[in-house]
């Protein structure tokens, strides 16, 4: 199911970005004059929140979808996701006129499952597990015929997302010192990961975790993987444990992980809502909490801040 | 008080642009397929959301603030407003190391109180009407000497208004065949008529205006300034009513206005946060309702939108 392990090169990525550029919205870099005095560094928010779909992963399903072959895409696609994939992916195969079949975990956000089902998909609900995902899904599968598009365990789709930091490095004139990006599944971590070793080396890439949810931070501190187990974060988007695929790809490439606390992903999605006026979501609020709780480290450097994300339930926002 | 009835010229809105320029931010214009497939028209989105202070009345405060005679701001400057240009004047003022006075109505929301006391500036409150603003006003000027500066009934703050559309016109390669504005006092929709009558010849201008503080909409009709009376409405910037100086400019030269339901600017509020991930406040709402519930009239049509501010109390949502 997982096409083999095969790490996207310089020129897949290349080739991504001019696949899906017709079909992706360029999403803007944004700066906060305010948001940069708290922290004391110059923040450059790469703000996927304005992607189609609401979030990056409309860039990873598109390049998979745009690269399966046409027979195995005949009975369209399918996939696991806690909300952000499966919109994605449902509305990459409706663009392109595929049917699309998602499992999600039945503790997934409404809002997130109805705009599954806007995008024309078919739902299957299952358990909140990695293990109850993934039978779920090899069921749909055989029932259907439709191929799986991984929701990060998949080359095509760790190009796809690679091409957000690559767009950013087109927008931006310099190489910011630091690249902070979220992770849950690994696979806009991995993707940010060779955009930063192919194109930008002198760029030091941080990921950051929630606390709640850190087990790519176990991982790589015990220097083996080791899954999460229905872990409880309002980061849904983090909930993931990693791939074999993404797993050594962060290994090896990743400078450091960094966790931070609920509250303080809270705390700080209220402070961007505030004062930059753009809606994310919580699992991009733990980047610029990351920066935000270790003043220090980021200190009077240039950091790339990926906004992951902005697909919210504006009726139960965490703050009332 | 009022400075007279001095219409702004073509070459005073050039000027103003210039002036001001360095202070604000060159605020985006947006675009939404999904927004465009409701109304059937396509819209362009100027988001002063994004403007410091979180609206633009930064462009009207810091142009009157940049013009004053150095003697009349040597006390400081003051002004009534019921939120919006309370923080724009304070912002305005720190920014060019001048005091602020600010007159609140008791009813102001709380979070523009906050940000009002957050940029240095003095508050007094009074009854939320017109009279009690006034008044209480010239008692704070005799007392501290402070230059008023009127949120709207000012040929310097309709000036810097002007620069919204002004700017917008830079930004957009073509003349929009409408371009909608909500209307309180009538500073932003008096700047706006002004830039399209000497700059966008060939657009229409319709104000949008809450059906619960629709003075503006009962002046037109009634072709004589009717003043509103402590209005109810969720946009709370468009509570108050024109002034002698607004009032004429809209009479002549604005092409109709509409009104449009409570109900109905939350729902446009909840799609616009949902859809374009962006914090707009109940006021810039007014303008998109009233095209989604005009259909007929903007069909087909290109159509800027003004959204005038984003300051939100985020605790106090009115879907939830």
């Amino acid at each position: 199911m997982f096409q083999g392990i095969k790490i996207p090169t310089k020129e897949n990525i290349i080739n991504a970005f001019g696949r899906i550029r017709p079909y992706i919205n360029e999403t803007p870099v944004l700066t906060s004059q305010t948001i940069n005095k708290i922290t004391g560094s110059e923040l450059f928010f790469k703000c996927e929140n304005f992607q189609k779909g609401g979030a990056f992963k409309y860039r990873g399903a598109t390049n998979a979808v745009l690269k399966l072959d046409k027979q195995l895409a005949a009975n369209g696609v399918c996939t696991h996701s806690s909300g952000n994939h499966a919109q994605a992916l449902a509305l990459a195969a409706r663009i392109n006129g595929l049917s699309a079949y998602i499992v999600m975990p039945e503790n997934a956000p409404q809002v997130k499952v109805n705009a599954v089902k806007e995008y024309g998909a078919q739902i299957t609900f299952c358990k909140p597990t990695l293990q109850a995902r993934e039978e779920t899904l090899a069921e749909i599968k055989q029932k259907t015929g439709a191929a799986v598009i991984h929701p990060y365990n998949n080359p095509d789709v760790i190009e796809g997302q690679a091409t957000c930091l690559f767009e950013m490095n087109q927008q931006i004139n310099f190489h910011p010192d630091i690249v902070i990006c979220p992770v849950g599944g690994g696979g806009l971590l991995s993707g940010t990961l060779l955009t930063a070793k192919y194109f930008l080396t002198d760029s030091k890439v941080i990921a950051a975790e929630p606390e709640m949810a850190n087990d790519a931070w176990k991982s790589l501190k015990a220097n083996r993987f080791i899954p999460s187990d229905n872990p409880q974060t309002i980061a849904d988007g983090l909930k993931t444990s990693l791939g074999t695929l993404t797993w050594p790809l962060i290994q090896q490439n990743v400078t450091d992980i960094f966790t931070t606390s609920e509250q303080s992903i809270i705390e700080t999605m209220y402070l961007v809502w505030e004062r930059m006026k753009i809606i994310i979501e919580p699992s991009s609020a733990v980047a610029l909490a990351v920066v935000i709780n270790n003043r220090p480290f980021f200190t009077g450097k240039r950091v790339a801040v990926i906004f992951s994300g902005g697909n919210v339930d504006l009726k139960h926002l965490p703050w009332n």
